[in-house]
């Protein structure tokens, strides 16, 4: 057997999201994470987009566990579309495993899956793989990377990090084991990129503090915090900040009270009985008592901030002297929904605060400097750049080549490209299957371009659809033909150009031989490109009678 | 006759684009700028937008003038649109004077409207406004801002501006001018918002010239530098540093070459003979001799930079060891696509630079401590923030706040929205028509809130079309139902659910009375949510036959 430790990005590298790698030594599989990734806008209609890992099918009995570095999204939204095809154990932390457990008990998943709960500074083994696991700061709570030693060598993945000194939780990251690997020798580092164009240090999660405090000291009636339902410590820096200042608090939104529930049984979210109220408690209070958190950072119209924005929120209206914080960024693709949002709450009369008006948000993940941290601390030889668009990945490398890795010791790779190390050489392998697979509905990668295409080309200029009958034996039209026509002109002013195109098809008709549903579609096409320059797409139906 | 100053601003308050006003004296009405704007990601097929100007049809006999500030599309977009409704005179600069040309006659309203050129420095009386233009830093040379005095009182428009000390063509704000508008009295200042959100000073455009430098210096073989077409003093950059490391220059792409053709004409544009070579000649250099500046900085597929991206472009190919030079921002809802651009030009290859991997752009508009010094210069009474969206206008009043403006001498106000001047005294009037106009293909206006909700809901899921021909006499379906779709599912993985759904329409259509095509649109509606949770159009022809 080869002593080749292979190392496949299934998702994340190359893109926002979707974060999911196998680490294969011989016939044993570990996977590390299974993400979603939020459409792009211009992916019409997708819910979501998960990775395609169908490499894998073909070796379901290899597969010896699966662990979730965090609870992000982008790390655990594709759980039960991989626990649904294999059988393995999964481990995670016990923050991680609560918000998997939710996952899985929706896609009814969870009785036939093995969680198992891990901590970090545990270490594991599964199958040839001897995992330490090792405490990471990042926007949620009970994150790992890991220490993974392999017949081929150490390989340290970084997990999503940053290097806080002053975390929310107090809890940094683990300097320590950090250097303890780099003292036993590390053959590759896999590290995150996100914000690899970022200079310097990404900000501790205390510099938000004293911007809360600002807030909350001189807002002139309710203050409302929108964060990621993720972002317990956020729910925390509030709740100080609330017993600060005096006020109540309330959470609004299921995602978030499930969220900060779970946090507080399980011991990441510290707050004193009675701070926080029901929410129908906390709106019957002077305005200047309350602080309500929710979510909706995305501009997400049906969220509890999308809806205040329009005045459609069922429980509760924006009122006047109300303070917004948007305590969060937008996701890369949401800057115009999040910026019509805060428009639309500024409109509606509110104070809104966001980053970078105060500084009421900080990045989860390292910045340059940290990066550089990162490589120092481990002193890898071989550098693979992970998580990300290929332009942080490239930059990620430049980095790590100031850094003094040579250019041979680097890979950057995306989605489907597989690394192979062997004594301790990294080399650049075949190419295997790391595309995207379209969720919408309950089609799992049915979407392919060619519905794509349709729905780009009917969101631009619509449709219309000539219905027409024809008597079998004379050839000729019977009646009058029928034009429907959505998303392409205003029906209601568009009568001459209508009856104007009636007019063509009964033409046509009349002198057709041969094909009349293409004759009449592209005389139709180019009427109305002439008249409208639009192309809408149009279909016939010629009805023999 | 009263002697208010009435000022209406048609476009640009609270929005990114088409930024257009009117002030309004009495019977005497002059506009200032008539620009469009491009559409948010979720205008499905929009091609672009302008000001609702209705309001001025209805008094086109008192409009006295039209000045356009520059000759960015936000501020020259509309031209044709206004023009062919309106009979007053154009003022404008000489490069804006040349812009504007080429839309007239594009439009064929060339020959029909009288341009009058002007220089910053004039002082032009149009009706009851004696309008003095002074000198702007800005991305485009030989942009103004205006002093407009009214009967009553002076009125500072600040146009797009920054306080540029090194600008390219060594041409700085007119600070002096500034100075005097303020030993006069300033009734009411009007200034651009664009960056009210970022602190300190828009850094100048001398700091990209360094960053050249470096690129020009150590590039291993060709640059490609991709701007805006009408950003001239980043043409004359390039320029400067090709000469200084000895390479030539070449322009690619028609609307680049034009503007650089008439900004070299009417001086703007400095380039020693010889430098500028056609492309073909520039392409059969080597490699290290050559820089070759672009379009298609937002990530428009269709230019020439987009084109490098996919491999489709016609006259050259990106090669092995190209630098390519980003000089731009994203304009804000194009980050997706921009960064989609890099990412596909690191795939093929070419190591890409943009800002924030170094500063190779800055921003035409000033950021607050610039707008802190218009204020100081100015010294207005009254202070109204115009340009971009409401959370910018609402962020630029705070910084006035802080100046020492009392709330009572500041409106933030959105399009439409008249603000009244009596006696130096600012207060907001009547509500008057300032929303979208959308332009699709030759429609203007047409395409309103309906067909744009047809577009979403066939972006999203598609639509499916029944059509089956039924009996007259004895009500029965005769032969089988045609189902046809596009954009719902791929038609060719769904030979199941079609079969099927085939068969619920002819057994709705056995027992059906009263509207046929409504039950048979329900029970599919039903069946399609159930089976794939999509919720296609659907429609239903029923042919007597």
């Amino acid at each position: 057997m080869s002593n080749k430790l292979r190392i496949i990005p299934l998702g994340g590298l190359g893109e926002i999201g979707k974060n999911m790698m196998a680490f294969e030594y011989g016939e044993n599989i570990l996977i590390v994470d299974t993400g979603l990734m939020f459409p792009e806008n211009d992916m019409l209609g997708i819910d979501y987009i998960i990775p395609d890992f169908r490499y894998l099918l073909d070796k379901k009995e290899q597969i010896r566990g699966v662990i979730v570095t965090h609870g992000h999204e982008d790390h655990t939204g594709a759980i039960n579309h991989v626990m649904g095809e294999i059988n393995a154990p999964i481990y995670a932390t016990p923050l991680t495993r609560g918000l998997l457990e939710v996952k899985l008990r929706d896609g009814k998943l969870y009785d036939k899956v093995k969680l198992n709960t891990i901590k970090a500074g545990d270490r594991l083994n599964i199958g040839p793989f001897t995992v330490e696991t090792f405490h990471i700061c990042h926007s949620i709570p009970d994150g790992v990377g890991l220490g993974i030693t392999t017949p081929a060598g150490l390989v340290v993945h970084s997990g999503d990090f940053k290097f806080d000194h002053t975390p929310v939780d107090g809890w940094p990251t683990d300097y320590a084991k950090l250097a303890e690997f780099s003292g036993r020798g590390v053959m590759a580092l896999l590290s995150d990129s996100t914000n690899a164009d970022k200079p310097g240090w990404t900000p501790s999660e205390a510099v938000i503090d004293p911007a809360f405090d600002e807030v909350f000291r001189t807002a002139p009636g309710r203050i409302l915090v929108a964060t990621f339902a993720s972002l317990i410590s956020r729910i925390q820096q509030v709740a100080n900040a609330a017993m600060r200042h005096n006020r109540k608090m309330a959470l609004v939104g299921t995602s978030m009270v499930e969220n900060a529930r779970m946090a507080q049984k399980l011991g990441y979210l510290d707050v004193p009985e009675g701070l926080i109220l029901p929410s129908e408690e906390a709106l019957k209070m002077p305005a200047k008592k309350v602080a309500i958190m929710t979510t909706g950072t995305q501009g997400e119209p049906s969220s509890i901030l999308g809806r205040l924005s329009t005045g459609r929120n069922r429980q509760f209206d924006l009122q006047e002297k109300d303070t917004v914080v948007l305590s969060s960024h937008p996701i890369p693709g949401n800057e115009e929904m999040v910026h019509r949002t805060i428009n639309r709450l500024f409109q509606r009369g509110a104070n809104v605060i966001y980053d970078p008006i105060a500084p009421v948000h900080v990045s989860g993940h390292a910045s340059a400097e940290e990066m550089k941290l990162l490589i120092h601390l481990v002193k890898p030889k071989n550098f693979v750049p992970i998580h990300d668009e290929l332009r942080h990945l490239n930059q990620h490398a430049a980095i790590a080549r100031e850094m003094g890795i040579a250019p041979d010791n680097m890979a950057v790779v995306e989605n489907g490209t597989v690394l192979e190390f062997e004594n301790g050489k990294l080399s650049v392998g075949e190419r295997v299957r790391g595309g995207y697979v379209f969720v919408d509905g309950t089609g799992v990668g049915d979407i392919g371009p060619t519905v794509m295409r349709e729905r780009e080309s009917l969101a631009r200029d619509g449709f219309v659809l000539v219905n027409l009958r024809r008597d079998r034996k004379s050839g000729q039209i019977v009646g009058q033909p029928e034009i429907i026509s959505k998303g392409f002109v205003f029906v209601r002013d568009s009568e001459e150009l209508m009856a104007a195109a009636r007019e063509k098809v009964v033409a046509v008709a009349g002198k057709a031989n041969g094909s009349l549903p293409k004759k009449i579609e592209d005389t139709l096409a180019e009427y109305f490109y002439n008249e409208m320059k639009r192309r809408p797409m149009i279909f016939t139906m010629v009805n023999e009678v």
